[in-house]
This record gives structure tokens, C-alpha cells and sequence, in this order.
């Protein structure tokens, strides 16, 4: 959780930067309280190193709060937006796929598709592994974001109930 | 469109803090091409501004391409996970504003709900507003994410379209 404040972005890239930490993933978005902004990073890493970072950012200013949810129970999320080659015939065979995976269709063209995606990252690759084959003109792909479970309820299970609403 | 490099999002972060722009929103995630990232940034500023900031990037190393996609007709997608406080049985109201949106129940216990939201930046806003009467206890949020169209249709008529998949 950090200040909204110009620079503080620049003063978390440029710690990672200096460490030769790699980000895999990163996303940035307001919260629920104005003026404070969560930023969410998946860090390849072992335990050492995450406490390494945590320490560091927290001498950052503008930085609030660092959690480290490597282990607690989340929901995690990517989104991601793919335009797909749909020429020779291939349309039906995609929105196939598409339906499959409760994909959605969000621009359609003679020899295009664009398709929304929704879902945790083993989701979201097998999707992608699937749609190269037919091929793949672009990806727009947001970076994961979490929050932390209340329920303690097994996530295949959940996934059912939710289905049921 | 930038190489996956340490330290590239540290320059281009650098860059903007010294320059004092303001950054509303950031996605960063892998393309088409491995190696290669795509970040998306909205940047508030006239088309002045907007032309700077695309000059000053392409000085900056690992970055490979800048494209200003303002007035070019594009799908735009945002995600946001959402915990609502869904006590004094407030519930079934809830689930009855997550139906109309679409939305999707990911995580539920005595007193929380969790939802998943995706959807152009009207719909994220306009889910947050009516949700926030509830109460509302954490938001993570991707940075906006956006495709060029191929289709040049209409995009109210083309929501349309892609339902009847």
C-alpha cells in the first residue's frame, strides 16, 4: 500500500533495479481508501529474499504497508485480452475454445478476434497455450492481483458455489 | 513495448517522477513475443504533453515502441477484485447488483463476499459506486489494459454481438 504521491513508483523500480531483483508481474490500482494505491508484484524468490525486500521497502517513503501473501490463502486474478488470427476457416474452432474456457468475444473482424479472459494464472496460460496454435496477433495482459481469502474454504469448492449464484 | 530488462521499469518510472508527470494507471505484462513486455500507462495531459512524453521514451534504452492510442478505436478492459462487507443480511442485495454486472462471486464466509469484476472503465466505476453503499473492505484493481480494434464497429453494437456467442 503506498501515497499517491509523483515518484513513488520510480523509488520502488529503482530499489528492485539497484538489487537486480526481477518483477514478474506487476500491477497498480487505486484501493478502497482515496488517495492510497496498492501495488501488487509477483518476485521470484526464497524466503530470505522477500524478507530483504520487505525491510528495504519499507525505508521507502510513501510506502505504507508491505505484505508478503506468498502462503496465505488468496484469490488471484489476471486478466488478459488477445487478438487472434481467425482466417482460413478457423472461427468456429476458436469460439469453441472460447466457450470452453467462459472467454468472452469483444471485437470481431473478417480475419480477426479479440477475445477477454478472465481467471487465475493456470487459467489463464492454459488458455494461451491453447489459442497459439491457431495464432496469436497481440497480447494485452494485466499484471495478477490478489486479496487475501476470508473464508478458508478450498478453492475448487468455492469455484462450484460460485457457479451456482 | 519494451524489452524485459532490470531496470527498465525503473528508467521509465525515473522519467516520469523527474518530469513530474502523473501516471493514473500502469499495467505491465508479457506480449506475443517472449522477452518482450507491454506496459500501458494513462497518462492525464493534452496532446503536447502526450507528444513529449513519447519522444523522451524512445530515448530510453529497452524500450522498443511507443504508441499513443488516445483517439484510436480500442477495446479497453480493467479487473477488479472487490471483499464486501455482507453482514446484517445484506446478501441477497448484493448478489442481486453482482447478477445485473455480471460479476462473479470468487470467495464468500459468514460475513464477506468476494467479487471479480471486468469490464471497460464506465462499468468498473459504476459497479464500485453502487457497491460502495454496502461497504466495501479492500479493492485490488489491475491498471487499465486496451487492444486496438480490427473491426472499426461501433462498440455498443459490437456488446451486443458478442453476447449472442
Amino acid at each position: 500500500m503506498v501515497e499517491d504521491e509523483i515518484g513513488v513508483l520510480s523509488r520502488i523500480a529503482g530499489l528492485f533495479a539497484r538489487r537486480g531483483f526481477n518483477i514478474d508481474s506487476l500491477a497498480v490500482g487505486p484501493t478502497e481508501i482515496s488517495g492510497i494505491s496498492r501495488i501488487i508484484m509477483v518476485i521470484p524468490g526464497d524466503q530470505r529474499t522477500i524478507e530483504q525486500i520487505t525491510k528495504q521497502l519499507y525505508k521507502l517513503i510513501n510506502v505504507l504497508k508491505v505484505n508478503d501473501v506468498t502462503v496465505t490463502p488468496s484469490v488471484e486474478r489476471e486478466l488478459m485480452l488477445l487478438k487472434i488470427d481467425a482466417s482460413n476457416g478457423k472461427r468456429t474452432a476458436i469460439i469453441e475454445v472460447i466457450n470452453v474456457f467462459r472467454a468472452k468475444i469483444v471485437d470481431l473482424a473478417e480475419n480477426f478476434l479479440m477475445v477477454e479472459v478472465t481467471g487465475d494464472p493456470g487459467k489463464i496460460a492454459a488458455f494461451e497455450k491453447i489459442i497459439r496454435n491457431f495464432g496469436i496477433i497481440e497480447i494485452a495482459r494485466t499484471g495478477k492481483i490478489s486479496l487475501t481469502r476470508s473464508s478458508k474454504i478450498n478453492s475448487e469448492f468455492l469455484k462450484n458455489v460460485a457457479e451456482e449464484f
